[in-house]
């Protein structure tokens, strides 16, 4: 039985040095020629390919034979020119711009809120339908917030061939995986709260934050100090703690209208054996906007705008999936051996439950997986009756967190 | 301002190969003649003096200028005869016996609940007030669970020199570092139920821990196996999983009886880069034993047996502190900048919550360091009017989790 916990090649899952991300499930080799390649397949775009979820979008593509006529690599002015390899063909990536999207039936966006919100709107005026994994649209009215085995309802007579653009949102990833667990659970017995505490991996800040992690590991391990280009303490530029809700403002305002790297940074947060409250600017209600993701989007994705939900977001030295631990209070009963029947037989779940064992979700052993995984599902000691669980959820960032959860979208476009 | 927030030395501060960890706070050279050496002092014992918490014990004892007018190094029989220097004498490390402790006024113990119960009871016939670290003794009926910030009144009366032995209980590391910020909430507003979800140091699990995801991790980053000696899944030993109630009442017995070194184990856990539900025994209810011990050791050090307690354990890559993200729901309303003011002025706290430059708490800011460190403090947005808070606590597990904890305790006896 123990045997198949075992995790013989869990070393070679380290992110690799490349910029370019492997793919590691079901890959064929670059010289087979797929059979999605096919004329009557939609046209398809990338955007922001050469990041890791660019990088993961091409590889679930491949994975899940997702038929295309034509797929256009797009990127920033920095990246373009580069020469890239997909399903046995050259590509050149090229520059984004507002005439990219010229007869694109799908794009995939992930490249930042800054760059969806100026290239998004754009392509719908073209006829393109966005998938946009950034925050930008997620809160939208009107916008889809969409996880297919969640709320595909959300997305109903959006399909490509319908003559006009559109627009969906991929949820953020936290939002994402807690939701494939909470979701069958609240079809059941409604949730009435949920208190989310997360154990989010380096990935959700992008490759060169897996990058420095690891970099990082390997000059603590040698003694030497911690290079911190992605992790540090923000500078308020009012510099005085009495000004900290102006600053708040600030930081809010920066992250809406640049990217990361282009903020003031200093000092040095080290990551390596180490943990910190997430990175996204903090709000005047002392959420940071991470967590507020979790609360938002719950209620826009349950079409529940009563949902009561608080979340406490961490950033942990993991590479690339999360860890959520989650309580639930529920308005119907539901004890704990229906919990995991339900969990069982959920789309896109997988319970790893073996309180024997002690076996349960860890963040490695879903990495590169499509599932999300739960487990340490228990009657919550806590409350009255048969109305609280405690579970906790693994789930993989890039792929079901990001990547994956998008092409879902676009499959359910065709 | 950003400068105080620099770690610029964090990177000596992985915890060293040697099994002996070094005290960093306040060390005098080991040729100085200490004042704390004094004729009227107690006699003192350390036993588990080799381990991760018995070395810390010395630490502490000198930083802390503790009196003693001779101390015992004791150790099980594989450590016996070693040499060892403290405070610039000589040392050799003596097997323990139930004879060790004649003529003893203080014993710390740290070697595990076996030898705790084994020759904890026949310490107090003699005389000696026991200080337990372990286990054993917390939740008995007439032996004293005390955070000296916290309950010193269950302790009245038991002082050096009143002629007769005691057991004094040091509670769990997790229980400690929340009960240290989350009692002064308590007593304002009387907290009703708490949903805490933890961040665990290596440390939690002993030096050999330490030591194991460092090496882990030098063998991941080398592309090399994980060596995993200490943490592994555990096999049934009736090897059936619709026999699993039967093999947690038989894992949570070996637990008791034996130590963990002891138990069968088979199906590497990777650490390094990884997470992973605490390595605790699961009772049948679904909670393993270190979220039962907060669970129960709350109700206990709060004389408190209504307050509601659910806790998810998870061990994270980190060398020795622990971090806990804690949610309160109180009876009275509290709100946060009264909370906060209530926790800067607790014994034993310091509040690191700076929401303008994201700085808060982290494991490695707090480690070998005495207080425990309270950030993200906010009103939970998920409970009505001001009776829910959010907050997040780290806080050194060797230190204040274990040794200084005990030596608190020590103190309060003399």
């Amino acid at each position: 039985m123990a045997a198949t916990f075992t995790q013989p090649h869990a070393h070679g899952r380290l992110f690799s040095t490349s910029p370019v991300a492997k793919p590691t499930r079901k890959l064929l080799s670059p010289f087979t020629v797929r059979m999605s390649l096919q004329e009557n397949g939609p046209s398809v775009a990338v955007v922001g390919v050469t990041g890791a979820v660019g990088q993961e979008f091409l590889s679930v593509l491949t994975d899940r034979d997702f038929p295309y006529r034509s797929i256009k690599m797009l990127a920033s002015k920095r990246s373009a020119g580069k020469q890239m390899t997909f399903e046995g063909r050259n590509y050149t990536v090229e520059e984004l711009t507002a005439d990219s999207f010229d007869g694109v039936d799908i794009a995939l966006f992930s490249a930042g809120g800054s760059i969806s919100k100026q290239f998004g709107p754009a392509a719908v005026e073209k006829g393109t339908i966005v998938v946009d994994n950034s925050s930008a649209f997620r809160m939208v009215d009107g916008v889809p917030l969409v996880i297919p085995e969640v709320n595909p309802q959300a997305m109903h007579g959006i399909k490509v061939g319908m003559g006009k653009g559109a627009l969906i949102a991929n949820p953020n990833c936290s939002t994402i995986i807690c939701l494939m667990a909470a979701t069958p659970l609240h079809q059941r017995a409604k949730v009435l709260r949920m208190v989310v505490s997360t154990y989010q991996a380096a990935s959700g800040a992008g490759a060169a934050a897996m990058e420095e992690l690891e970099l990082q590991t390997r000059e603590v391990l040698e003694g030497k100090p911690p290079t911190c280009n992605i992790f540090s303490q923000q500078v308020c530029p009012f510099g005085d703690a009495l000004l900290s809700y102006l600053c708040s403002f600030f930081i809010v305002f920066s992250c809406f209208t640049s990217e990361a790297d282009e903020m003031v940074f200093a000092g040095c947060v080290q990551y390596a054996f180490n943990l910190f409250s997430h990175n996204a600017p903090v709000q005047p209600n002392g959420y940071n906007e991470e967590e507020m993701k979790l609360v938002k989007e719950t209620r826009k994705i349950w079409s529940d705008l009563d949902v009561k939900v608080t979340a406490t977001c961490i950033r942990v030295p993991v590479m690339r999936a999360h860890a959520e631990s989650v309580n639930l209070q529920f308005e119907k009963p539901l004890d704990e051996d229906t919990a995991r029947e339900i969990l069982k037989n959920a789309a896109g779940v997988v319970v790893i439950d073996d309180r024997a064992s002690n076996h349960f979700p860890t963040p490695l052993e879903v990495s590169n997986k499509d599932d999300v995984a739960v487990g340490r599902i228990r009657q919550d000691l806590s409350q009255e009756g048969n109305h609280g669980l405690d579970i906790f959820v693994c789930g993989d960032q890039i792929r079901k967190g990001a990547a994956l959860n998008a092409i879902q979208i676009a499959e359910m476009l065709l």
